[in-house]
This record gives C-alpha cells, structure tokens and sequence, in this order.
C-alpha cells in the first residue's frame, strides 16, 4: 500500500475512495516553497497507480488557499541549481539548468492533470500566483464568497511559467476577460469567478464547500473506476489534440476498456435501479 | 435526385432549402440502435453534394430528443462484430475489429459536421448519453424549457467515445463545468446548458422551438450557399488548427470561393436594399 | 525614434508608455480600405520593437468604429493584383496573386497580436465585417452601451477570411452562439456581447470606455515590461499549442526573462509596498 | 466471406492469406479511370476487415504497371461532377464539387495504405502519374530492371494531387532528388531508384520480380497478424506524430494487442526453434 | 517591372524566365554579412511576385560559395541591437531585441523556400556555417568536385540557428551522419554529400554545374508554371503536415490550379508531341 | 558528484569529459531484464544535469551487443504489475496499469535522447528487438563488420513498442526497407546496414569500433558544451515539429545561449588557430 506521509501536506483516503489532500502550512499562509510543490508531485504521482484512490478533494488549512509562491526561498536562490552554481556565472550555463528546474516545477503541478483520478479543489480566502496554476490544473473548481484569486506574477516582474497561462484560458470562456487579469494582476471576486465559469460553484462557508466537493468526490468514486479515469484521461487527450485525432484516440483506448467488467455491472444496476459498487482500479 | 427514404428518420426539404431530418422511433424513446445511426450518416453524407439542400433542421419525435444508445440492441451484441465473431475469444482479435466499429459510429455521427451545411438541432424532454455526442456535432442548439441533458456513458461503466469528450469542451465555456458533467452524469436543466452557452436559446415549448429553428435554418438559407459552406467548413477547419494555420488555409479556400457570382449579387443586393435568391450549389 | 505619421490613423504615445491609435476616417465611417489596413499593419508591427510602446489603446473617431471593408474600393478591384492583371484571366493565375493579396491583408490585421504589447480597444456605434477580424486580434475587448456587432461577411457572399473564424470561437465561450451569428450576420447588442464574453465590459458612453481603456493600459504601462510582453506572447503561443508544448516553450523563455533585473525590483518593491517604475523596454 | 469481383481489377487469396490484386486493363497500359482507382478503393476496404487477408501482392497486367491517368476520361470530363454541371458555369459552385471528387480520388489511393496488411507492390516496364501515387501508398517496393518512373504531373500541366507529393518525400532519402524529379518529369531508371531508396530490390525479370514478392508476402502471412498489422498500423501513426506522441499511442495499442495468445504461441515456437501457424485476425 | 539592384547579389532574368542570382563578395569570401543576408530577402521574396521569373539558380562568385558568417561585422556587434543598446545591460531586454533579430535573420533565408519558384543551387570550392543554411532551403543542390560543407556553428560556440537544424535532417536520409557532421564540424568532401542524398549532382567543374543547373531550370522554366509552383508549394507543405493533412490541403489547392488554361494546352501539346509554351504567372 | 554504480551497467568518465556506458550482462547475452532498461534510464537522466559528462559512448561487453529482451523474465511476468495484479483479471484493470508500465519502459530509453549530451552507440555481434529500439535513440551509430541487426518483436507476436516504429523511419532513407525489416523481421548484415544510413560507420573489429567512437566522443567534447547541448536539443525539437516552428524555438533558445562566453572564446581561438578548452556545464 503506497504511503502518504508528507511535510507540507495531509493525506487521508476514505473507505469510499475519496482522498483528501490538505496542504497544511497555514502560518506561511501556505506558500509554496520547493518542499510543498515537490510533495504535491509525488502525492498525486502515487494517486496514478493506487487503486485505492478513485477520486481526489485538494484544499488548504488556515486563512487562506495560498499566498503563492514562498518569496523568501525564491530570493534565498533556488535558481542557483547547476553543476557548480556558486561559481557558475555563465548566463547560458545557468540558463541550462534553470530551464530544468522550471520544468521539474512544471511536472510536479501536471501531475494533478495526469493521475487519471478526478480532483475537485476547495479554495478558501485567497489564492495567488501559483495558487492559479495548481487549481487550473485541477478538474473541478468551487469556492467560498469570501476568495478572492489574483494571477499576480506580472507584479514580481515575471510571466506565470507553471501553468496559468497554458490551462487558465482553456477552461473559462472569455478570453477578454482572462487577459486582463493576466495583464493587471488585479483580484477577482468570487462572484466574478462563476459568471466567467473558472469555479462552477460558490458556497457561502468553508464547511459548506468542503461539503459539497467531499459529496462530488464520492458520487465520483461511486462510478465504475475504469469510466471514470478513461474520461479524465480523453479529456485531457482531446484538449490537445484535433476533433479528429481525439476520435481515433478514443477508439483504441476504449476498445480496451470496453472489455472491462463494468459495463455489465453498470447496465444491469441500471435496468435493476440498484446502486452498484465497482471494484477498485 | 437524392433518395432519403430512410426507417428511423423522417426527412424533407423545403423550397427554400432548409431540409428537416426527425429522427423517428418515439416508442422507444429514439433510442439509438445501429440502423438510427447509420442512416443519420447515411443522410448527412447525402445533404453534403445535394445542391437543394442549403440548411438543415435536426428534432425527434415523441416525449424525449433520445434516452441514448439502445441498451437491448448492445447487449444483443454489436461488439460482437469480426471474422469469425462467435467463436473468436482472442481479445487482441476482438479488439481489432471493434476498434472498426467505434470508428464507424464515430464517422456516421461525425457526417452532421461534416455535410459543410449548418444544422440547427432542437432538442426537447431528454437528450441523454449518444444524445449529446449528436447534439455536439450540430452547429446551433436550441431547447425547450422542459429539456434536461446528461452525459450518460460513466453510468453504463464506460467513456463517452462518439464525440462528446472531444467537442463539448469546445463549445461551452466552463470547463470546470463540462468535467462535473462528464464523471456524475448528473441531470442539466435546460436553463443552465443555456448558461454555459450548450444551447444558445431557450424556448417555452416544443412547437416554439421548431418555429425558431426554422427561421434560423431558413434566414440561413438565403444568404449565399457558397459564403454559408465556406463559413461552416472554415470554422471546423479552424477548430482543429493553430490561428496562423487557419489563416492560410482561408487565404488558399476562399481565393476559390471569391471567384464565385454570388459576391457581386450580394453587393448590389445590399447596396440596393433588396433581397437576393441565390443560387443553389 | 519610430515615426507614427499616417493618412488613415491618428497616433499618440503617453509619457507612461500607452499608445493611442485612432482610425480616424469618419465621413467614410472608418470602412476599411487597402490604406486603412496597410497602415494598422506597419503602426503595430513598430509597436513591437518601440521600447516606448508598453501598452496600446485603439479606437475610431466618428460615428461608429467601423462600416467593414469599403466595398467601393473592393468593387473597383483590389482583387486585380498580378503580373499583368488587366489582360489575365486565366483563373489559376489570378487566384496565384490573390491568395498573396489576402495573406497580406491578414498578416496586416495580425500585427496587433504580434506586436507583443497589449490591446485595449475600444468599440463604439457599429462594427461590422472587417471590424470583428480586427478586434478580435486585440487583447481586450470594452464597449459603450450603443454599440452593436455584426459578422457581416456572408451578407457579401463570402466567408470571413482576416481572421474572425479563426479567433472569435476561441475568445467566446458559446460555440452555438458564434456560429448563429457568422451564418446569419445579425446584429448583436452590447449586452448580449458581454454575455458571452466578447467584452469584458460595457461601459454607458465612449468618454467613460476611452477612460476606462486608459486606466487599463496605463495600469499595464506600470508593470514590468518585461513580464507584460513575456505573458502577452506566452498566451498566444500556448492558445495554438498542446498544454506541454506551451509548458516547454515557456520553460525556456523564462530562462532569459527571468535574468531580468524587474524581478528583483519587483519583489523589493511588492515587500516595501511601493509602487516601482521599470525601465523601458 | 466478402466478393472480390471487379472489372478492372483481378483478385485471388492463397490459402497462406495472401491476397494477389493485379490490374488488368493491359490494352489501356493500365491508365487508370475512375473505374479503376474507385475498385482499388473498395477492394482494399475491404481488405481490412477480411480475416482471410494477411498481406497483399499488387502488380499489373501487359507491358507496363501503369501509363497514369486515362487522359480520355479526364478530358471528357470527370471534373464536371455537381448538382447540375452542365449549366453550372461559377467557379465556386464546380469547385466546390471538384474537390469532393479530389477527395473520394485520394481516399481510394490511401485504402491501400489504411488497410492494415502490408502490401507489397511489383512495378515493371513503366510506371507514370498516378501510377507513382499509388506506389508510395505501398508498404514495399519492388521493381523489374526495364522499369522506368516519372512523376508526370507536371508534364499535363498540373501538381500532382492523389498522394506523391505527401508520400514520396518520406519514403526516399534525398530531397533534393525528389524535387528534381517532380519539377522535371524526368525518366527515372530502376537502378536509380533503387539508390535512392524508392524500391528497395530490382529484379531481372518480371517472374523473378513476382516470385520475391510472393515469397515475402508468404513470409509476412506467416508472422502474427495482430503483430504485423499492428506494426502497419503504428508505423503509418507514428510517420504523421511526433516521437513522443507516437509512444503514447503506441502504449494505448499494445495494452489491447499484449492480450493476444499470438505473444505466447510465438515465444514458444521460438524456444522450440518450430514454425508457428498463427489463427487469421 | 520588379527591380534587382542590389550591393552584394548580382541578378539577371533570361528570356526564359531562369532568374540567376550571384553572391558578389569574392574578396571577403562571400562571408555573410547583414547586407548580404537582407538582400538574399529582398531578392526572393520579390520573385515570389514576379512572373518574369520561373525558375532560379543561385551560385556564387569568387574561390568558393561562402565562408559562413561575417566574423568581422558579428564581433562588431550586430546583436547590441535594441532601444537604446548601448547602455542596456538587462540580459531580457538585450534578449527581446536579439531573438527579432535572430527572426528577421531566419526570414530573409526562409524567403528562397517560400518564393514558391524553384531554386538550384551551385556550390563551389566551400560551404560553411550560414552556406548550409541558405543551400539547405533551396530546392535542388549540385556542387562541383572540388567542394567542402562544413556545418561549422558548433565552433564558434552555438547551435546553428537560420535553418540547418530543422532543413538538414528531412533533406538527407542518414540521421546518424547528420548529427555526426552537426556535432564535430568536419569537412565533408562533395563525394560523400552525394551518397547521403545532399547534392544530386557532382559535377567537375564550376563550368560544368553551372551548364547542368541552367540546364535543370530551363527545362522547369518551360513546364507550366501553375503547375511548378504548385508542386513547389505543396512540397513545403506536406514536409510540415501528416499526409491526410497535406492530402486535403492539395484537394482546396488544386480546385483552384485545375482551372488554368494550361491543363488543356499540356494533354494536347502532349497527345501531339509538341512542346507549349506557357503563359507566364 | 553523481553516483554511476549500476548492477547491469558500467560507468567510466574520462578527464575529457566523455562517459562510457557498458552493457555488462554477457553470460544472458545482454538481454534486456527490467533491472537493466531501469537502469539505462536513470544513468542517462543523471547525465542530463551533470556537467562533468560532455559525450557518450554506449557499448556492450561479451558476445553481442544484445539479444533483446529478456524473455524468462517477460514470461515470468512483468505485465502483471496492479494493485493486486494476482487476482485482477479484468482486462481493463489490467490494461489501465500495463500501460503504465510500458510507459514507464519507453522514458528509460527515451532518456538517452533526452539527456541532451551526444551519445555514439558501438553495436557489435548482434543487435536484436529492443536493441533496435535502443540504438534508434542514440545519435551516432557505429558497428563491426560481424554485426547483424533484427527488428525481431514481430516474432514474439507484437509490434515493437519502445521506440524502433517512431525512430527508425526517421533515421534511415528508405521506408521500404524499413516496411520490410520490420515485417519479416529478418537478418540485415552491417554492410546493409551502412547503405541504408542506420549506421554511419563499419570498422573491422570491436577495438577499431571503439576506438573510433571514443575519438569522436572526444572530439565532441573538446567543442563548446553550450553548443554541443543546443545543437542536441534543437535537432531533437525540430525533428518534431514544422520548420517554422523550428526555427521559431531555436531563436528563443539561442537567445539565451548566444549569452555563452563559449562564442568570443571560440571566435578567439578560431581566428588564433588554438584549440580552446571550454569550461564544463
């Protein structure tokens, strides 16, 4: 059984199949720092192949959802990775190691996207910077009144690189609206949020958003597992690619999962009206 | 002369070009059993080279739009297609010949796209599972007040794998929104597909709806068949490639397209205040 | 310094950095013709290496922001271009030199996405035809209460071909809704183009939404240059790309953006809570 | 058991499963009409889902493989396909047509390429136009000494259009080859096609030529039909995708095709150094 | 009529429409300075429109094609480009400005690619750095005996960055000598560029490949240019497309090509054995 | 100081720069057992980020370079990785974690292509199935007279699925031969081999092999690393992608590298005839 212990976060997976992962360092209003983000990677890299898991709720502790991203460790140099960086003041030289660490950053967020198993993000008070390439990455996104979200990288003089700008105008439907926030960092209502279709859910407490996300999560876990992971799985698919290709695609993977025990568990409970429990993946 | 003498659908086209296809087995709820679906491709593939026809009306009759793939029919055994299907219990073999299956049902529903002319889709009562694959490869949806829509397929232990995952999150906004719909198959009240922008009108009853789509279809049908195709191809063409892609293949389409008499006819028509009768193709 | 003199345009740069474009040719009620966009072509691409521009707001004087292409210039032959135009009536060879024509046409429009400096435009009266190619290449999208929108191109028989069908389903949300009016070229009031998304904002008079246009540029003028032009170029570069190809492209932008000197100005500044004024580009 | 009678076309199965298809309109020099490419359509279709099928021998009857296009035909008027093409005289309206009839041309030509089984093909004495089309759809090429080829497109003062200029420049190395040969039409010599990688053996004879082809054709009948039309299937994906692309597919296949007791029955006859009799897909 | 007066290029147009353009700088080698570069641009992409000009051979001047790069003018500084370059020491601005040059640099080479007309190359004596660039977007490559390539960036410390790296690899066959040749910069003799597919052609003298080169694109200057063009064009294009792509872009290409006169003026000059004389572009 | 100790791999670097990889399982002939491909995945994603390794030289000790995979181990079960593989025998289930296991099998060979530092692969004896696929994704090819090659999955009842159908047709000229070899699975001598461009060199023993590769491997070292890697890089990217897209990477990623003090270092010792010592990455 793989193991969830971690620093900067809270695991638990219920009987049902729903894990809950908390990130939990509400006194840094949780920024992230390279701890954090590693963590986030290496959870959901294990939710991929952890049957146990069927479907994910992420939220966070304390004030707020997160601050975005740990400033204080990113001034102390986590650019400064290489071969021997202290000496190393070649720009192309650290270039060549820089690249590599954004794209390990990069890789422990899209790991979200690519465990297979549904995530639905509960954000809390504020979410900032990063905080907006972490959710975007998720699958469903609902909210309290009192969040407010800011892409707030432009106002530390650099481009959201982890994320935002790639997913962010693919799941809301304004791309008038998404520049604007890019361009001028400036906060968003959580009302404002809804209507342009970045959260399809505003709850007035966190109870009550906690609630509602654990009840999504386990009438997910409740499907047949290999249904569930296979549209994840082809949405994302066929986000990226032509209509054409997500056709094709989807043939071939599903005539794979075609051959899975679920379709006659899940019609018969259908025409029988009874509530049917799948094995897990 | 196009024949479209078909079992499961009703079709006629009026002088003005808008051709009405009823998709016709109320008893059973216009559930889609192969003969439906092979004759919606058969149909479509037709409306694509006959000139008479310039736009297209798509409804069902009876209580609801479909309540999906004919369960009976699948259980019956369509997979069970092959060379020497009964016998055959290789799933490598099996695999090879459903794969083509999957790709046939995706090619006849894919012909609603493909015709190049624009089909305005009135859905009422349900539309449920194969439903949405359909709708979402029609141009224009409109519904009435008593709709409801669900993404069937996880309840019958599979993925959606007949267009729905590749173009319903291109056609709405949210795709916080499309994900919930997709792994609850929940029911959508006919308010909130207009919210998210799934239909793009609302109306109170079923004969409403008709009358407003085929004032569409036929405001359609007057414009210039050659700019409506072009239109219609190019927007699908588009979909599909980066802006910089679409451009060029607009640029090569319509230096054909320009050369078309329809060009100078609707300048003087519109300099002159009058309505011209185009041509067909 | 870059020369802004032009026939067809009216051009002022503030002491913060935003650009004003007019289109300035009110008695023809801005109809585009082969001047018009020549002009807006060659003005946005000096916008792209003038370290003056940081941000840009385009407007049109008169009465409306634009009547569409001027069709007496169009009837009178912009499609005559080649060798020897006049005598050549070979279709293959006319349509040789036509398609360049078009392509420049395009890429005249397309400098204001490539200028890499964001676009505020203001939209006032009517836009019509070319109109809605052009608006749709800017960043943001504001109006006055007055104004309508119309995809005018099919009622001149042709299919839009600068760049609408290629960017207004991807800046909308409603796919249903985009289609509706590019096959029936039907007005659409200010409300309704905020509904899904065109604009971010409708604002009761031109006053009030060149104001707001201004508040949004210069806010923008403020940020780092670096990180305003890095986010603008990354958001188009990942709309036509794959989320891990847009990741990957991104990693290695930011490897030289992130050696710029505002983000340490930035962050010094965001701690101090002082507002910072970065160096031109 | 699917029919394999045609006009143009002779067709037979051996008992091994490989299928021999030779044109046999040696009067015409094998010109190809519409008759001839919509027969090869059908019958490769058909190919693919025929068990009984597991590799396919192609050649022609008479002097040469193929003289291209039946210029008769063409020139009385195969482009005059349309609603009614006799009166209709806009460009637009005809081409519109004419590229649908581009269309169903390709799509036979490419049948041979999406059918699954490899085909290996014979060319002798000479093979022109449409003849090089159809070739490069091929899986092996193999060629008599007396053989010559031409891409002759450009002699009837078009480009060529069913499939050479897609395929041949990525089945031979050297492009500047290929452009010389299809600016110039020049008579291409077997030898040198051989250098260039067109065909990888020239035989002396006819006979000798036909007898290798059956004696590989034998040899790929003998192998696994699940491995060998996957390998067909993956190289024609991962030619059109990039490296990493073509993994991902190739991962989502071989999940279905691993099922196979092929992989079994194989590893064991290769133990016990016997030849296997794999069952037909 | 175009105008081709240019400092380091020498042009003339036969009566046959063989456009000869000649690098002049023999004293310093033919190395590669901005002027050069800029002309190369401006020559091609005016060919482009100039149907006086069919076909084309470049050749240089002097003890060989090119010695590469202008050492001299890039020590000189031609990426302090920028705002005010002198005094802007950020690595981003500095960047900004220098990757427009790099682009600008990379379109003026482009412009023999897409000047739709096609090129002959003849090389001479060396070829190094920028020579393989430029060669590598021509059409078809002869040298003479006495001819050296060098793909010589990697010593002067970067990656080759105006077309080698993406044009060498799809014009060649061998990957593995490529890479080779990419990462050590040795002197490749005309014999082996011959068997890998690089040149065509090994002629012994300048003389001699001068004579065959003309030779080459006289015959191509007397084919019907809509044809050559085409064939140019949807070479370029498929290189960059899956096959169906290309497929379906040449249906819409060709629609329009099949309407030239000269379709009618080749079948018959040919059935009669005469040879045409085509209209020019 | 990266750790090289391996079970089934040797690892040397020498002062130049250059590591040696060796294949160290003789008495199993070399045969690929999961320990060794984890292995190769992690030794060269280590080298990616160690600046101490400039080049690669890969080889195998004993007999042959590989008989292929280990088919006692694939026999005993590497398919059968789950949650709880034992008891699952829903071939979905299983199919959901088989491919991730294949996955996982193509990134640690992938990893040499992705470690950015030029590897030069000795083949000797014998090269069979994922063999190919390995040596598909070196850069350098080089083999003993005595050597043969087989792509021999089609043998074991599968296509090959770890990189030989997306690299190999991308590495050699004729995709004829590449159809054949890989459908029949047969015998190609190192002569073939040479021809066709899947090697670039054929030394008479393993000593001259070696050797020969080591000089280059050091020749390759002693350039500027900075170079070296983009080079690498970029021919890997442009591989996949159009030229446009190509070069429109490589100018942001030379943008950054142009800033190596590697370029006046080797301009310097360029135009002084001294060979420069670079420093490490």
């Amino acid at each position: 059984m793989a193991s969830y212990k971690f620093e900067c976060l809270s695991v638990s997976i219920s009987a049902e199949g729903v894990a809950h992962v908390e990130i939990n360092r509400p006194k840094a209003l949780n920024a992230f720092n390279t701890q954090t983000w590693t963590e986030i990677g290496e959870c959901f890299a294990r939710f991929r192949s952890d049957g146990d898991v069927r479907s994910v709720v992420l939220s966070a502790s304390g004030r707020m959802f997160t601050a975005g991203l740990d400033l204080k460790e990113a001034a102390a140099g986590p650019l400064a990775k290489g071969s021997d960086a202290g000496a190393n003041v070649d720009v192309a030289r650290r270039g060549y190691y820089h690249r590599l660490h954004i794209l390990t950053f990069q890789d422990a967020i899209s790991a979200v996207e690519t465990c297979d198993k549904p995530v639905v993000v509960v954000v809390h008070g504020g979410c900032l910077g990063i905080g907006i390439d972490l959710i975007s990455a998720c699958d469903i996104r609902v909210c309290t009144e009192d969040t407010y979200f800011m892409v707030k990288e432009v106002d530390i003089g650099m481009a959201a690189d982890i994320g935002t700008l790639q997913r962010l105008p693919k799941i809301v439907g304004s791309d008038s609206w998404v520049r604007e926030v890019c361009y001028t960092a400036r906060k968003i209502p959580s009302k404002e949020a809804h209507v342009v279709g970045l959260v399809s859910n505003v709850l007035a407490t966190k109870e009550e958003a906690m609630k509602h996300a654990f009840e999504l999560a386990t009438a997910i876990a409740f499907k047949s597992p290999v249904a569930v992971v296979s549209t994840k799985h082809l949405l994302n698919y066929s986000r990226d690619h032509t209509v054409r290709e997500g056709l094709e695609y989807t043939a071939i993977w599903n005539t794979m999962a075609h051959n899975s025990h679920d379709m006659p568990l899940a019609i018969m409970s259908s025409l029988q009206k009874k509530k049917a429990r799948f094995p897990k993946l």
